[in-house]
């Protein structure tokens, strides 16, 4: 008998988490071993609340809802930040209400924190005798994790980071006059978004003409020196910064406090701003630091169509393989072949991704710690490829919001009595 | 005989400033009155040094290069900020210059200040008997001039502004705790771009909850109060703030200092950080503060098609104009209609343009000064309509390049030869 499907969603937004989801969902439908879908609102916290929606109710009959969910950002279901303890009381609860719903497909889409959630939940369901399959989808536009080529999520805000170094580049080229941008990318320990930008390069647009990697240690007076030698051969220079650049030491370059997250890591930002004031004082021309922030993680009207279709995927991908009886897995992919450019899908163990960091190799970088090698540049280029068909209305990108979908929900009801 | 055209750009970048250089490109090269389509690269004072290169024999064998300009960002020419003296030197070296190169239609693309420069060129010509019809062709993201319904450019920096919003909006209603994120948006004295921000509203989603122009008297106290009210109706509060806004006696919120620019504007930045720090003072909650900066004006990834046919077709406008023999003018639309939207090309004398600035009538802020009107709605509706058709290369938008251009011509030569 079929058993039913819950998915839940964790951790930092991206363009593409819903994807998966329209994956998960999609894949369901037309499946005859699983029953019904359903969504934790805000992850493993919202289903210790039993905060829990019926997704094929809402998207059986609404195909081109499934699409609208395929190319808006963010987290349809919510997000959580919480960290499961070993409180046997906590993990009774999980699954009491798992019971209930007669779930036997668990699927999570995280990072490496989530990953973790997974791992913990089926070595519970293996100690004790629980037929539930749990699943993670990856996520992250960070790309830091491990088992896997390059994470879902990172595309897009690659391709966002590398058309605003583009923009920017464009901006700056119409004055004869010196100036220095200086935009912080995110990234805490790994460099690879930072590295991204570098994909702006065509043509004869030299931008970004510096980078600065979080693998490398950084040195304020070097990057004074990297930008007045670049200045001698540009008017306008672009430098692409980690927010995670640290010195020899270890101590963040950024000026600003540092604040933490649910999961205890460092919240950097100002590193641009305080580098802005190196440059204004040490060399005096005009400088702008740019912080796109937020804006680089949730930019559905930029999305990359490989990533977007890759974190479809990966939701087919975790819901077969939990279908196919595997638990304590991650939906994953492998690439076969940059040129063209192939991957392979298959399951990966979760202990190979929970906790851990995949940082940029030093090799990846070139010497002198301000650029990338043409390896890295081989690695990203596909990553970006082709334009999402995000759907638009009255101008701006249709994305679908839950409260919005009960709506059509409730519309189309009435069109059925 | 036809006489040769000259066009200069000038002042800040906007998406759309190269889809005007295009619809005159594309114009006179099937005019019969007009010669040669010659380029000052760096406005007027590239001009006083003969900095100009031939459009034509760039152009005219590569029509499709004619429409990737059409959507490339910036300025293709490159621009100034500079100011004409009443130097009769001065005078006399450009109309020496155009004399040498036969022209017969001066165009220039700007501002309120580069048509205070049309205005200076008509004025002579008139005084001193010259042939020469000079016209300009109005572009600003801050919709501050006058004699037009809305500036081109305006709609695609507003495109930009409520897609930014809409993508905050989704990123931050993932999670379940109090945030509050301050947008800084662009306009000096002008609140358009500003309360563009309101079209992100859709559905259910009401971001941006509150916004500040600088037509009203800023109030730091009632802001907080605001923001406050929000926070019990919304866990997350997104406020858009004007970088000009300022005090009831005038002075600008805007912690950091001000620097100046050619024309001895304020350059304003800061207002967001600085509120942010009052936010997280006073209440509290996590605060994020976003300054877009120029990725606003030169975003020509989400431009608005509205604007960019609207730019190509102000350009033809204005060689017509030129052709007529009209001088001292400026091209201008008219709205006609809002629902169909209509508009209807003309031209307008340039004083009603020149060196002044159309703010937003009180009207349209509502009572409080912490939203706009559904007059102000219907206004900006129609001008983010529509997806421009940015050709991509590689996975990123496929702007022209003034040096990359040159490289294709070259290519051309070899192959004709």
């Amino acid at each position: 008998m079929a058993k039913n499907l819950i998915i839940g969603q964790s951790g930092g937004p991206t363009a593409v988490i819903n994807s998966s989801l329209a994956g998960v969902i999609d894949y369901s439908l037309s499946s005859d071993k699983v029953g019904k879908v359903f969504g934790m609102i805000n992850g493993i916290e919202g289903l210790l609340e039993e905060n829990i929606i019926d997704l094929t109710s809402m998207f059986y009959n609404l195909p081109h809802e499934v699409n609208r969910l395929k190319h808006s950002p963010a987290m349809f279901l919510g997000s959580c930040r919480y960290k499961l303890s070993n409180n046997e009381d906590e993990f009774k609860t999980i699954f009491d209400i798992l019971e209930k719903y007669n779930v036997g497909y668990f699927i999570y889409t995280g990072g490496n924190d989530s990953m973790d959630t997974v791992k913990k939940l089926s070595d519970y369901t293996a100690a004790n005798g629980i037929d539930i399959k749990v699943v993670g989808i990856p996520k992250t536009v960070d790309n830091d994790l491990n088992g896997i080529d390059h994470s879902p999520g990172f595309g897009s805000a690659a391709k966002y980071i590398a058309t605003s170094v583009r923009n920017v580049a464009y901006d700056t080229s119409i004055y004869s006059i010196k100036s220095v941008h200086i935009i912080e990318a995110m990234g805490r320990n790994a460099g690879w978004l930072t590295a991204a930008s570098v994909l702006a390069r065509q043509d004869n647009m030299p931008a970004p003409h510096l980078v600065y990697l979080p693998e490398v240690p950084f040195s304020v007076e070097q990057f004074v020196n990297d930008v007045k030698e670049k200045l001698e051969e540009y008017n306008s220079v672009i430098a692409v910064v980690s927010e995670g650049i640290h010195d020899k030491d270890g101590n963040y370059i950024a000026e600003g406090g540092c604040s933490q997250d649910g999961f205890g890591h460092a919240q950097l930002s100002g590193v641009g701003a305080f580098l802005k004031t190196v440059i204004e004082e040490q060399i005096g021309c005009k400088v702008r630091a740019l912080e796109p922030s937020v804006l680089q993680r949730s930019a559905g009207h930029i999305a990359s169509l490989c990533d977007v279709n890759e974190a479809f995927n990966l939701g087919t991908v975790a819901v077969r393989a939990a279908e196919e009886g595997k638990t304590g897995v991650f939906a994953t992919l492998k690439r076969t072949s940059d040129k063209p450019y192939c991957v392979e899908y298959g399951t990966e163990r979760v202990e190979v991704v929970a906790n851990a960091e995949k940082t940029v190799p030093r090799s990846w970088i070139n010497e002198a710690g301000n650029d990338v090698t043409e390896e890295m540049v081989t690695y990203l280029k596909p990553l970006i490829r082709g334009v999402a068909q995000t759907p638009y209305r009255a101008g701006l990108p249709d994305y679908i919001d839950i409260r919005h979908l009960d709506v059509t929900k409730q519309k189309y009801k009435n069109e059925d009595e």
